[in-house]
């Protein structure tokens, strides 16, 4: 972790104290205080303090508060033509850091949650190999294993955007992303016990879901940092995320980290399915399609302000939070820009800064009060810079639907409200 | 993180290979094929894989599996005289890697869980300052904030150990610590906004539940790393937790992290109130008490095996797992031994390794199925090494409850069942 021993705002929070509290906090003397009580005084003594509350274990599994209710993953029923082939969103303008709580990641499913009884889960791994294999779940349990906290980015993340359908708020646009520390196995542990033949090049990994959702997947990969997770940020994996068990294929495209894991079979060719034929590919002006474009590319995107948490003050001390990401490897730097992309400054990185997963970002500053065209753009250490929508579409043309990864803008205007905008 | 981009369990994975899943991993022609089906073709096809699930947002707001309903907190039923002062733990031996999920952080409360409405928040902070000032949530919401995991342990953790209690599973002997990612604004960001004073020296933190729940915290402290936080795991904290805002103190003990934090007091001498002089103090040989021991010494536990997570294998390669920490700084190394305190060996660190915050070890090794006394030893960097019981029973006598850091033995049967013991 960055700075895990110093939280000092630094910079920042000397523009703060500078900027002062003009809007915010309260003298005391305020009408929160029983009228009459003196300074230095404990003040009045509010309900919850007069009463005794819940026990332990009352909720032996703890949830969040009522107060915070609002705070889910939704769908958008006309996106598609049924749920159970559809999209949750994570609501990223109600969250800060860099992990994901595990009861807010976004779904994406084809064929619905598969309900995996775990005493009867197995892992086939076939094929190219000299000893195909079938582990249980506690024969996964049972080998060596890492903890490692990835990004998880669907391919269609900001999809709607590429022809300027701009849906009013992060959870909407950006809200197919996660990111927690999962524990899990090595795929190569796997692949070197059952021994990879010389001619092996590729593998195919199949869900155990009712769609059978399958992908191929370079066998280089497979050998370098593909994990074979079941737990999520301690726990085992919840039903939607693939409980007991999927694949983790760090900085590539959400829908290669099959769920459900059942099958991976090794062979000398990708397997030219579904999801990486007709879907997952990306129609150029040509006539051509990109295909097997697995790496997310760096990415970010301003959760708050955005639409859905707009500025509640009208004026004086602002924090800027966002989050960036890259599937080449760590954030090296994020800019962010108050004027549509004219002036840029360099955003403070916060928390840790890992490898191939999100990174959260502040910019604090003295808002005047006036309109604000707000951008960030993020920069990975190979040197890649997050492009502008118009440079994608210069390259790419409109009919993509993955892969978006251009610069979001949102227009906040004098009474705070955000909305989503493109700039030219 | 350690290693992040290297998802290799090294010398570990080797001799995991060397070992080879001798009990384990079956060969393909297992029952679990369909009879007569040919080798390298997929086998038969799971019931779930038949059935069209549910679909997103079905649950808003993730759970658990089924399967996993076990996974809970649990409190001891003869511990305390009620369930508003008392303790629920954490399931340490269902939980791997160093991040606690948020449903699973244990309780300690002393007149049960205030629920407070986030719209009547307020944080008081007046005493020895310049200018006394009320924040409201929104308040401390807009100021700058930072990310930062740490473990929060209860001073009292282990603290039936002290007399030999031996509590059958790590989550009843080591289960009152967890560690999240919390985000928060430093508190001296608040002090220096309300200007402390030359003569302060002292804090007084004070909650909003009804046991106005009191600690005195060194200034120094509190300029230094703590946090005034109202997320972890980037969601807002758990009604059981705090929410909105709790302290948090790093690597000192969890009473002095004031959940539903109401007023801060700045003085100059410490308040004496009864959770530093009638409890959380230590009761030495002599007659005197230790008082105002905030740190957390380094310590560690064996999560699998234990008690509640036998091994079900009867010998072969075997992962062993748990967790450490120290509240003086990161954790340098871990050992293990497998004959009570004989030999040690030094453990695998895995995941990242931070400041006051849990660190992950595992330790891989062919189990010949005789019987074990396993135990772990944490140091940190300060070169602190974690004591046996009985050098702290030496130094402190038996009539503590507090601050047991002792090396904790499980005893390994044949059979693979694992109990709490003792060894002199």
């Amino acid at each position: 972790m960055k700075d895990q021993d110093q939280p000092d705002a630094g910079a920042s929070r000397r523009a703060f104290l500078r900027a002062g509290l003009a809007t915010g906090v309260a003298a005391i003397g305020s009408p929160v205080l029983a009228a009459g009580n003196p300074e230095n005084q404990p003040p009045n003594i509010p309900e919850w303090t007069r009463l005794l509350g819940d026990g332990v274990a009352v909720r032996a599994y703890g949830k969040p508060s009522k107060h915070e209710a609002h705070v889910i993953r939704r769908d958008v029923e006309w996106l598609t033509a049924s749920r159970e082939s559809s999209v949750s969103f994570t609501p990223l303008h109600a969250l800060d850091g860099n992990i994901t709580p595990n009861g807010l990641l976004f779904e994406r499913h084809h064929s619905g949650i598969a309900e995996v009884d775990p005493a009867d889960y197995r892992l086939i791994l076939h094929g190219l190999v000299d000893r195909p294999l079938i582990f249980t779940l506690d024969d996964l349990k049972r080998m060596p294993r890492v903890n490692r906290a990835y990004f998880c980015e669907c391919a269609a993340n900001s999809g709607m955007e590429w022809r300027g359908a701009q849906l009013n708020g992060a959870q909407f646009t950006h809200g197919m992303v996660h990111c927690v520390m999962y524990t899990g196995v090595p795929l190569k542990t796997l692949l070197d016990e059952a021994g990879v033949k010389t001619n092996a090049k590729w593998l195919l990994l199949e869900g155990g879901d009712s769609a059978a959702m399958t992908r191929s997947l370079p066998l280089a990969k497979a050998m370098d940092d593909v994990l074979i997770a079941y737990r999520m940020n301690g726990e085992m994996l919840y039903p939607e995320n693939g409980y007991p068990v999927r694949a983790v294929i760090p900085g590539w495209e959400a829908n290669m980290w099959v769920k459900w894991l059942r099958r991976i079979e090794v062979g000398d060719q990708p397997w030219h399915h579904r999801e990486e034929t007709s879907k997952y590919t990306d129609l150029l002006e040509n006539g051509k399609a990109r295909r097997f474009t697995y790496v997310m590319d760096a990415k970010s995107v301003i959760t708050n302000p955005s639409p859905q948490a707009p500025l509640n003050h009208k004026s004086g001390f602002t924090v800027l939070s966002g989050i960036a990401w890259s599937g080449r490897g760590k954030i090296a730097r994020v800019d962010v820009s108050l004027d549509g992309g004219r002036n840029w400054r360099t955003a403070r990185l916060d928390g840790p800064v890992w490898d191939k997963a999100l990174t959260r970002f502040y910019f604090e500053f003295d808002w005047d009060g006036s309109e604000l065209l707000l951008q960030s753009r993020a920069m990975d250490e190979t040197g890649y810079v997050q492009p502008t929508k118009t440079e994608l579409r210069q390259v790419r043309g409109v009919n993509s639907i993955y892969h978006n990864n251009g610069i979001q803008t949102w227009h906040v205007h004098k009474n705070g409200e955000v909305e989503n905008v493109e700039v030219s």
